[in-house]
Parts: C-alpha cells; sequence; structure tokens
C-alpha cells in the first residue's frame, strides 16, 4: 500500500520555495521538511541557522521576497549598534532575525536539542507541517579552496564564493544521530530532492550516519528536481562547484551526483534535451517549469513533483 | 601635595548623573568613575551590566533622559520578536542596548576582561574619562527577602522591588580583585561617593576585597553625596531598603551607614536640619541643592562636591 507522507530534502532556499509549494498543496501530516543544518554557524556569539530558519520563514510567511533569506518588514538597528561598538556587520542579521537566534541559542545553552527549539518555534510561527534538522549535533560545513580550508559562510557570504573550491568536508558528522525522520524512509509516499545545492545543502544531510544507506535501501519513490536550469544555479553557488569539483555544469552533472539515490530526476523544460542522457544513468526524468518566481509557480511544481512519486510509485521502478 | 584626580563610586542612574557633572568640569585624566557590577546578570544568554551601560550611555550622551536606563532613540523590534518565539521580555532591552550586550557577551566569551571591553566601548562612545568596572570577576547581589532569595534583577525589575528585604550579600564577591583605580586612594584629590544606593550600588564596590580598608586608610577626602532627599530616594528603592534593613530613613541613615569611611556628606538643602546630627557621627557636612534635573544641575552639584573634597584637604581633617 502506497504510503502518505514525504520527506522534502532542504537546503536554503530554492528548498524552502518547494517546501512552501508542498505544504501548500499536501495536509500538514503528511510533509515534513528535514533541512541542513551544516551552514550553521556562530557568529556574535550567536547559533545561527540559515537554511532552517529560511524554510520556517519561508513557510511561516515571514521570509524576505526580495533577499530570499532573512524577514520580511526587517530593521537594522542592533546590526548598525553593533558596528559603533566594533563588532563584525558583513552577516547581515535583522533585528527580527535577530530574535530568533537570541532565544535559539539562549535554549540551546540550557541543553535543550535544536529539534525541539525548531518544533517550538515552527509551532509559534503557525507552521503545520513538520520541520526538522537533520541532526541535533553541530555539524560544520569546511570548504578546501586555493585559498584553504574555510568555514562555510565565511567563503560563502564574506568572501562572496570566490575562492576555488577543490572539496567540502562536514566537520562533526561522522558523530552525528540523524533526525528519526530520516532514519528509515520505508512506509513513505516519497522522497523528494529539494532544488538545493548538492554540495552544501543535500550533501551533508546525505553524511549524517546511515542517512545514505537508508535511503538507498528505501523501497518507496525517490525523486530529485533540478537546482540548475540552463547550466545556471538560479540561486548560489552550485553551478561553480559543480564546475570546480570537476561535474558537468548542467542538470546532467546533477542527476549524475545523486543516480544511486534517486528513481527519478525533474528537469527543467529548457534543458529537456538533456532528458536522454539522464535517462540512460536508470533514472526516470519528468521535464516541468523548475522556476518558481511566485507562490502559484511553487505550488504547481510542487504538484508536478508528486505527481512523478506517485507515477514511479504505479510503476513500481522504485 | 593635593592630588589631582577624582575617584567616583556609582551605581546607576544617579550615580550616573553625578558623573557627567563631574565629567563636565573636571578635565577627563582627573576622573574615573568605578562602578558597581552586582547587578549584572545573564538574561536571554547576554551578559548584562546595567549600572556601567547607564554609566557609559549618559557619559556618551546616549543615555534615554525619560527611563534613566536604556539609551535614546531606542527601538523594541528584537524584544517584540522575542516575544513572538516565547523568549522573556520583562527586561526591557532596546535594539541599540542589544547591540552592547551582543557584543560584550562575545567579547567576555573569547576570555577578554570586562575592563578591556568597557574602556574600548566608552573610546568609540568618544567619552574621554576611565569608567571602570569595580572588578572583572562575576559578583552578583543576591537580595535575601520574606519571599525567599532572590538574584537582584528578579527582585528589583521583574517584582518591583515588593518583597522585603531582609539582607543583601554579594556572591562571589570574595575572590574578587578589585580594580586598579580601587586599590589604593592616595595621593588622589578626593573620592566622591555618588548619589547611588548604599546597600546595592556602593556597598559591592566596598565589599570587593580590600577596598573598604584601603578607602579607611586613605589620607585624602572622602565625601558621600546623599541619595535620599526628605526621605525619599531619588529613584528607587534606596528608601524601602534602609527601612527594611532597619536603617533610618533619611540622609542621616545614610550618612550612619557611611559613617567610617567618608569624612564628609553632602545634604540637600531640604534636609538641613539634619546637619547637627551628622556632624555629631564626626562627619563634616555640605548643604546644596542635590536635585539634578538637568546637566546645568549636574555641573553645580559636582562643583560643590569639589569645592566640599578641597575645603576637606585645606583643613586637614581627613
Amino acid at each position: 500500500m502506497m504510503g502518505r507522507k514525504i520527506v522534502a530534502l532542504a537546503g536554503g532556499v530554492g528548498g524552502a520555495k518547494l517546501a512552501l509549494g508542498l505544504a501548500q498543496v499536501l495536509p500538514a501530516d503528511e510533509l515534513t521538511v528535514a533541512v541542513n543544518t551544516a551552514d550553521d554557524f556562530e557568529h556574535l556569539g550567536l547559533y545561527i541557522c540559515p537554511d532552517l530558519d529560511t524554510v520556517m520563514y519561508t513557510l511561516g510567511g515571514l521570509a524576505n521576497p526580495e533577499t530570499g533569506w532573512g524577514r520580511r518588514d526587517e530593521t537594522w538597528n542592533v546590526l548598525d549598534a553593533i558596528g559603533k561598538v566594533g563588532g563584525e556587520t558583513w552577516f547581515r542579521l535583522g533585528d527580527k532575525d535577530l530574535a530568533t537566534h537570541i532565544e535559539r541559542t539562549r535554549r540551546l545553552r540550557t541543553g535543550e536539542p535544536l529539534s525541539s527549539i525548531i518544533a517550538d518555534f515552527a509551532k509559534r510561527f503557525g507552521i503545520a507541517p513538520a520541520i526538522v534538522p537533520m541532526c541535533d549535533e553541530p555539524v560544520r560545513t569546511v570548504v578546501k579552496t586555493d585559498d584553504g580550508d574555510l568555514a562555510f559562510q565565511d567563503w560563502f557570504v564574506r568572501l562572496h564564493c570566490e575562492p576555488v573550491v577543490r572539496s567540502v568536508r562536514f566537520a562533526g558528522v561522522e558523530t552525528a544521530k540523524p533526525h528519526p525522520a530520516l532514519r528509515s524512509f520505508d512506509g513513505l509516499r516519497g522522497v523528494i530532492f529539494c532544488p538545493s545545492n548538492p554540495f552544501v545543502s543535500v550533501a551533508p544531510i546525505l553524511a549524517v550516519p546511515d542517512v545514505r544507506v537508508a535511503l538507498q535501501r528505501a523501497k518507496v519513490p525517490r525523486i530529485a528536481v533540478t537546482p540548475i536550469v540552463g547550466g545556471q544555479a538560479i540561486k548560489g553557488p552550485a553551478a561553480k562547484m559543480l564546475a570546480e569539483l570537476g561535474h558537468d555544469v548542467s542538470a546532467l552533472g546533477v542527476a549524475k551526483y545523486y543516480q544511486r539515490l534517486v528513481d527519478g530526476f525533474v528537469l527543467d523544460v529548457q534543458d529537456a534535451a538533456l532528458a536522454p542522457e539522464i535517462e540512460r544513468l536508470g533514472l526516470r526524468v519528468k521535464v516541468a517549469d523548475t522556476m518558481m518566481h511566485d507562490d502559484s509557480d511553487k505550488k504547481r511544481l510542487a504538484e508536478a513533483a508528486l505527481e512523478f512519486v506517485d507515477e514511479i510509485a504505479a510503476d513500481g521502478r522504485h
């Protein structure tokens, strides 16, 4: 019997958009968004979770539609004043956003697990689907570059992704325990890899011990939605990383990267010509308009992804 | 030969006002304001120094003239948002003020001493006189009340000073080391006890090991400016504490409390009738208008206090 629950693996902006689409079309108890926490970091003494917060703010209708990160109707009074006492201001933290970090940091210091804090915040923000961190333990993405090893946000925000990437590792992941939602995928309706950066958003989730194996073994439809359209990342450094890490800078490169983990690949209409090559990898392909400009785009792509999941289930090809 | 430097002992609002007066009339290198830190506390995971910040904001022209605490032109966006994620909002921290706490907490966690951080902040705020914490070690005022032992800010802010006070102690003070400005008073022009709460603002400074003895031994004029006028505290719970701790609820009660530590006592004009009784304690008395409504009041009281210090020095009665 087909399951009803969807687990979506998500990073920041792209992942949050599809997660919002899924939240619009699925009953709340049928969606769990499992989010990368390897780009979390301590800054100004506060524990910051960029991807979790982007997903949370997006699903809560609190996200800044212009930037893709941070909150709407934001002000910057604290950061301006921090600059005046000599503090760092390169990582832009707005006042409302800081409240999340201050209260989360305080609760983490009492020993409360991140997953519990996020569940409570999400409830207070009126978010019905489950948003879960990939694990409660701190994991940190380290980008090995020609300029040395860099903490992810240093590379991503402070250095604008400029140093050439040679490899990526997730410090601390070996001892992390996956969130229960990631321990077994059996009995789900399906697993959806959101259009997030494969190397720094999805790979850390897969690197949490046992998640990759559980996914490989799962007898449920698993699909990925391309984060690359026309050889470009919609947002962020995915295309640059594909090139620097020696992959095809295309949806094909991403499909190859996910080859043994997914049954199907959602390709953008602009890249329809790549379908035969991706099918030759043993993957089923669905061509869809993957650009999500507004909420109806998100809903449409979510519907297409779910339809694809169900087609794969019907075929028994997973 | 008479020294040139003044050390002022200060708590929050009243102390900050006189400190500002002194800063207006003394060359910057002739004034050190030594500030109580026993009402510091951790809140929202941040290290908050109410008295130091009140002195710093007041001397930097950044203080909120209405409240006496916090900063002028303040906004409350973070605290509002903290309330929305279930955090505590009873201690009112504005956005600009939070910047001070965030950056101070971050620097303290790197191991930098509080005195060094405050010196840097004061410089950045354009404050010329030295502002120093009584010590770098954390000391915490505990108010023993009929409702049990309470952390100072709990009693003061959250419970509006309502529980009846039986005694006050300063946890951790035994192992604190006084700031160098409080180790010896010899060679100063004088020491001024600002009109701050004797029990919770001045007493903690005196309780730092060796400070009381150094003050008693100092061969320099030491004066106190009354925080009680007409049997009332200008601000805060000093009168209530005088009563509950068994003292006269008057400037006389304060003069008795400081009797062995000061040579002179500045009495408000409203209380001139108390002068003979205070003189019978062996103290010299100066009657002055101690109410500080505006900056010219502060300057005038500072001038009167300095004149008093110099009169005592000229008399050789210290």
